[in-house]
């Protein structure tokens, strides 16, 4: 609950477009909210866009500061200041100004910029008796931040029981009874009712951890969507505005998802210069913020697959390399290209909506496997029904899926089992055992085309690898042992103990190590 | 030229597998070694083996040292000193002990280790004055390091003028006509015609980042000859025999290669404890030495696409889920099974025959591309056509292939173009555009069966991404720009200009940044 002295709420240091959308929430939100940044005409553009989307008879609720020193004789205490600022050095930089400012060890400070989670770990340790270096990982983008983002809060938890109500007030929200957002983008009138896109994550770096790999799944997912497109394009001749009636198609069903309709919506676009698809228009070279490349590295360091989100990231590399491609284009042969029609195209497009939906579950739980993992490492208590639902409205990724993902985690809940992975809950691995031979035809039909799915072929591959009781990692084991003397366990004798044969001399020995 | 004064020429430090065969090879060759290990066991176990293995009328080459200082005193100035010893703290221990000793400015410690490339650099700078901190990867295992291994040597170059002469005498050699190693395993009787595997790969890091990358490769070589076997042993039914029989022919054509051939004889080989196959009591769970994983974190930092490399480190990761893959085969459906017989076997086997080999060459491609990326990005001069040629003899991935990628360089040198991707080389192109019809029979075949090809598959996809034009990226700019105003370039305008579509405001107006 707000404050009734004179002073202030809650600082925003930094009113890029992130910081000015915050702000502007949390003042629809009744909290009283000093701004400042280092630009004095942000300033007043906050101030400005505050009066003109005001309501009549409603107070002013932003103050305009001109340093931090103001600021902070501004606040009620313990301070609470939001920092939107660039991730890496601008971070530092404002929490040294802050300091010299006179800031005081039990002030909040929270970073709600794309940082490093391992930075972030070494900021709390570094300025702990200073203040107290709180984060929280912000998604959703411009919209979410002015009228709801999901919101990844960590670090001190007693800090957690100051910012809560503010945060839960200006999160996105979810109808609690259909698991769907509650999308009202009204200034003045913000969301009050339904279910918070806000958690408290865990201790320090836990939530831009989980905000990291929720980036890592909107790459690949992002992917898909973009595979998917090709293929209609490619192998049935599609049309970008048939592609976006498909897609808006897919969008009521269990495909239904900000990005696929956001993806219908671009690919219906006109362009405003030529008339044309604006998507023909387009550049196709992606570019990345390295999240999703933080995400893949995560995971090859951890030793977890999620081969779909390295692909992911791979297929924004490899879409930058336009002039090789161009080149390669000319001189590499494909398969000769007959576009499919009438009830073989129909049949292709089913199956393509099926696969697109395994291969979706296959990048979310190497996702969820990832966290697991980190989670485990670093001794977090992450609770996945909780995430799960807090991306289901205000971030990128939000989707009806994600209810079925938190669904998952609460039954394995319930019954005491662990869910390493989500492909063991029980919705899920019927889900992909009904529609496996669908992903499979439309991922040969890919290959037999000539059009790459790096994304739903390798999220197709991380399933039948799981699929293998045993694979053929015991050749591979066979050849280190014969090259490096690397040795192997036995499927036949305890766990741990090594074996080795002599290669170079003959008869072969085998020798326990 | 060795000296003939009563120094010594050359010192080894730390006796493992490596070490003393790097010795023993370089005595075989007439140097004179002062060997020390902190285990004086394995100084004494050296000097058995020396005894054990020399010639009739030979000299003893190998003295023992009992620490470093009497090492130091007994070798010829500038000294060359040979480090064997774990990477990471060891070698900086060691360093330490030989300050200590007395080294001095101009001596030469060789570090031989698996370095972290950017560790090797940071060295270089840090022991500069104190002494010259060179290094070497090494490729070849125990029985390269014993009779011929492939040399990555990279720092100071004059430092590398007094280490060539014994380099290229224990390096790995080939018959310079057919490009093929000349194997010859005998004590007392080194290798001295043919080409040697050495040569000066550029400044400090170099040798290393490359030795590295010939890693990745190796790990994606192995996970390529792996899907094929589980191919072969899943869809046509085949024994360990067989597959070895397959394997063993296939080694004959264009997939000649160390790999293969011991591939083939690990499958062959009979357990000695059941009679069984020994590779179907061998555990399925791959280790790894990390660097697979380095390369494919450099590839995705420094962005230029990997996959297949990336893959074959999640093959391992998914390796050692055992336990979650037992649990999964049991709930997670697949396609129903019938071997292949007949024809449609003997099809098969040749279109995998070509699959493979076209999987090899993107793998390859990768490799080799990365490498160029980082060489422009660190002002290295790395010149392929030696760094091919050094790998085809004493190294894990030698093969007749790596002749064919000296050529192509070689031939792009001639012709004085670059050679960005190795898929530009005709030689490369043509066999790719003839074959590229039975790699995806091949993956498709595999995909329809359920067989897990995430290496043979994700370079395919590779391949199909260089050959469009136009990638769906240009739908992903589009998505980036509607929810977090990214922009995007267009085709028709020049390149750097950037646009942004105002989509939350209908009628929607393109903006020119």
């Amino acid at each position: 609950m707000q404050n009734h002295s004179k002073l202030l709420d809650i600082g925003v240091i930094g009113l890029g477009v992130m910081g000015k959308n915050l702000a502007l929430n949390i003042a629809d939100n009744h909290y009283r909210v000093a701004a400042f940044d280092l630009d004095n005409d942000k300033v007043n553009a906050l101030l400005a866009q505050e009066r003109q989307e005001r309501l009549t008879g409603q107070p002013q609720r932003i103050t305009g500061c001109h340093n931090l020193s103001e600021m902070l004789s501004n606040l009620t205490r313990p301070r609470i200041l939001v920092l939107s600022v660039p991730a890496g050095e601008p971070v530092d930089g404002v929490c040294q100004s802050l300091i010299d400012a006179g800031i005081e060890a039990d002030d909040i400070v929270i970073d709600t910029g794309n940082s490093l989670w391992t930075d972030t770990v070494a900021r709390e340790a570094h300025y702990a008796g200073q203040f107290i270096f709180f984060s929280c990982a912000v998604s959703g983008g411009e919209m979410g931040a002015r009228f709801g983002p999901s919101l990844m809060p960590s670090g001190d938890i007693n800090a957690w029981e100051h910012i809560k109500p503010i945060w839960q007030a200006i999160a996105a929200k979810v109808d609690a009874t259909t698991g769907l957002p509650i999308e009202r983008q009204e200034p003045g009138n913000p969301v009050t009712e339904g279910e918070p896109c806000t958690t408290y994550i865990g201790p320090a770096g836990a939530g831009h951890y989980v905000k990291m790999v929720h980036n890592g799944i909107e790459y690949a997912d992002m992917q898909l969507i973009c595979e998917a497109y090709q293929l209609l394009s490619d192998t049935c001749g599609m049309s970008a505005i048939e592609v976006s009636a498909v897609f808006s198609r897919w969008n009521q069903g269990s495909l239904n998802s900000y990005l696929m309709e956001i993806s219908a919506e671009v690919l219906a676009q006109v362009d405003p210069l030529t008339d044309k698809p604006l998507v023909e228009m387009i550049l196709d070279k992606a570019g990345q913020k390295g999240t999703g490349l933080w995400t893949a590295v995560s995971s090859l360091q951890i030793g977890t697959p999620a081969p779909t989100i390295a692909e992911a990231v791979y297929a924004r590399a490899m879409s930058t390399q336009k002039t090789q491609r161009q080149q390669l284009s000319q001189c590499l042969a494909g398969p000769s290209k007959a576009a499919l029609i009438g009830s073989e195209r129909t049949t292709f497009i089913e199956q393509l909506e099926n696969a697109l939906y395994c291969a979706k579950i296959a990048c979310y739980a190497q996702g969820f496997q990832l966290m697991a993992m980190m989670a485990t490492e670093r001794g977090w208590q992450l609770d996945f029904a909780e995430i799960a639902k807090i991306w289901r409205a205000g971030c990128i990724i939000r989707a009806k899926f994600l209810q079925s993902i938190s669904e998952a985690y609460q039954v394995a809940q319930t019954q005491g089992v662990e869910l390493s992975n989500l492909l063991m809950a029980e919705s899920f691995s019927t889900a992909l055992s009904t529609k496996q031979l669908d992903w499979r035809s439309a991922v040969a039909q890919a290959v037999l085309s000539g059009v790459p799915v790096p994304c739903v072929g390798s999220a197709l591959a991380y399933y039948d690898s799981y699929r293998c009781d045993t694979l053929p990692a015991n050749l591979l084991q066979g050849q280190r042992d014969f090259f490096g003397a690397h040795s192997f366990e036995r499927v036949d004798t305890p766990v741990g103990e090594k074996y080795h044969l002599n290669w170079s001399h003959k008869p072969r020995t085998l020798v326990k190590l």
